[in-house]
């Protein structure tokens, strides 16, 4: 594929990405969105849909990578490592625009939120425990991962696990497919297995596994003129990056040595 | 395909769509249904599985546009405006008449939802906020959508990006099928895509993403005897009609000039 | 197909097809269930699972009807009425083995919940309003369905229109498949249209949309030795069995009509 | 296939059955998980979905069996034995791996969960009914099974059908698919038989269905340091071991007689 499609295309399906993921955290959580508190299930499927739309648009011009964790352990799994930038490149662009669309569709919504009184001292208050979340802002898990318990240990190896689930997935579909790359049936069994590892893993960090699909939002929430925003959790911030790099590498070395 | 299978179809195909979207708006909402607030992922999931019938059935007929936004999207893609007259009038009627059958299937519930009071009070009060909707009926929801946040240009902003990501997935399709249209794996991926842009995208306007979903059963619930029903909400109707054909128009565009 | 094979399939796929619908109203209505409670999205994909299950196993025996309605919908499309009386005793037969499988497999939470005072006063005063339903038993709902508002002609048009759309989409498949019946993708979206029925249409009477769905569980109910059952709601029972076979044969005529 | 292949392949496929089925139970019980209460419905999908990430995996490499029941269904129905011990000793280590990095990936919330007295007082009492669960330790549900009602007769047959079920669907898969083994579509299908069985089956006992998905997670549970972590039940554990087991070879004799 010539890089100006591989570019355009994870621009775009990134985009989506963000956009449809992103948007289901504003839908579930925001003052005044229809699907308010609509729970677990409704952001899960929400996300595992929005890989279905986003692999879906993009497949036919980059091969739908959306994640450099995908694209490091297609690397690994090949040996070709020259159109990694340009993977990287357009992720990461097509991750921060994504968040962009997404805040112009629930503009309101983040208003009449951060409007409220109420929103801003829970979250500083933190859901659960008393202890008040310093670094992490009232929306900013519309925009990012965060994790319930802070351990720098845990929620690394959270997501290298889930990651490497992830990755291990895509790898081996080409072994069950026709050869012709991702095909349709494929990007449909991709978005159920996000489903299923937002369901089983998703648990103790938000499951990022994807470093754009955290980063890029993450910047975009410091960028975008909020009022009572809150911080956007920097401190956090490597770890949705390292983990999904370290479990798609791991990942690449398994199905080198027990499937290749 | 002759104009009259297309007339035929369509008129078919959206039928289904409105009875059955219409259908699980009036079991999550009215009262004496068993399926009494079910839930934002019920309607959701229950919208996907209307366009999954819908475009099942009339798909050998008229190709299953269903919607003048897809018919537009696929007109700018193909350059061929010749059919859109025959698609528009079908998918207005079919509108319509889905929207009857939705009534006569729960007729009896629209009568005890209307003839409790408090049903009737609660949405003169709105559902978040003190201030009363006073364009919108307390079954309205039910027939059209309607804005959590009155705003012209985030309403029109979210229909045209809500739209603008159906048209796109449903035009990049004929990139990875095989040429003979919307084939049944095609018809079930685009029903997912359709609950994952209602979860995600949803939120802020109730997703029409389609003029004549909305128009057709607006006209229908200002023509019902139905006691109590309230207002039309003729006010916010265009924002529906207008969103979708801009979104789908740009989405052709987008498709043009990225993927053809 | 010989009629041994017809027979035998039907049987078992239709007891497969009571066992698991009639298992998850069990599973989300009796007390000691770990399901207790799960909703109507719990019942609806439930009874779309049990539709995939039950035809995934019989298809290759019998073509995978196991519904009344289907086989009639089937030989007013085909003209051929030969083998529908087989089709007929096997769904019948296997619709109360599965009822009967069921019960079994909730035996001791049938014993609790008819054990437990409030159940069955719950029950007696019905679940949203002052009247008894004096017809129906505390855990009749489990096998057999009911009307939230009790209306012939509402009931029978509500189950007519259901059924006319399941076996609508049921005879339009074979438009768009290869031609060798009810492939494993068929299957597949089959059942998604059943959960789609279940969620827009079933909210007034529990969509039975299959005569021996409700009247082999309804006969189980009525000879099984469940102490505090209470009735069996008799007449009611003409409804769910006339309902869809009236539905169907409408359905068929519009298929004859505006797809062959 | 080689005996180290399938040794690998079950191993792999196992351990990640245990590890997102596991995970979906620890997501939805524990302490500071924020899929914490997320219901039923994404306990059943969250192991449909656990199901198919394991079978794509590993079908390459063994068939992806991951259950001895389904090792013996396919078995009794092909007259081969010889593999037999090699799948068993591969799945049950696959189910030990799986729940050791469950509880890695839930740590801090196995540790918040054990350190409140209220978990570990509701558990004593058990959720329904006043007779302390002597013998089931507070987060034993995370790793294992357990009945609502305790009754070896019931119990051992809900295992039994439920198993019957689940190796009936995947026996009859060969009639239907294309003869090479389990594809694409048949592990799709699969996982949303595993759903269903799950909805619909899943009330009195939790739906094992498979001893090692049982047997392994409780050994981890009986070997792991967990601080108040309590009995691990094995008065109850040959249930889930022996029902299956029994399950599976009815679905092979049925299969044997009624579709060879």
């Amino acid at each position: 594929m010539p890089s100006s499609d591989i570019f355009l295309g994870e621009t775009i399906g990134t985009a989506l990405l963000t956009l449809l993921g992103g948007g289901v955290c504003a839908a579930v959580t925001l003052k005044s969105s229809k699907a308010r508190n609509a729970g677990w299930l409704s952001i899960t499927f929400g996300w595992g849909f929005a890989v279905l739309i986003a692999a879906y648009v993009s497949a036919p011009l980059s091969g739908a990578h959306l994640n450099p964790a995908v694209t490091v352990g297609l690397a690994v799994k090949n040996g070709e490592w020259g159109d990694v930038p340009v993977y990287f490149a357009g992720q990461l662009l097509g991750a921060m625009l994504g968040a962009v669309l997404m805040w112009i569709t629930y503009y309101g919504q983040f208003r009449a939120h951060l409007a409220d009184p109420e929103n801003i001292r829970d979250a500083k208050l933190g859901p659960e425990d008393p202890h008040p979340h310093d670094q992490a802002g009232p929306v900013l898990g519309v925009f990012s991962t965060g994790p319930e318990i802070r351990n720098v240990v845990q929620n690394l190896t959270t997501e290298i696990i889930g990651t490497a689930v992830l990755v291990l997935a895509i790898l081996t579909q080409g072994l069950q497919d026709d050869g012709k790359g991702l095909g349709v049936i494929g990007v449909l069994i991709t978005s159920f297995v996000v489903v299923g590892i937002g369901l089983s893993l998703g648990g103790p960090t938000g499951y990022a596994i994807n470093p754009v699909r955290d980063l890029g939002p993450r910047i975009v929430h410091a960028l975008l003129p909020l009022p009572n925003k809150g911080g956007s959790d920097w401190g956090y911030s490597w770890i949705p990056v390292v983990g999904p790099l370290v479990g798609a590498a791991l990942a690449g070395g398994l199905y080198n040595i027990a499937f290749a």
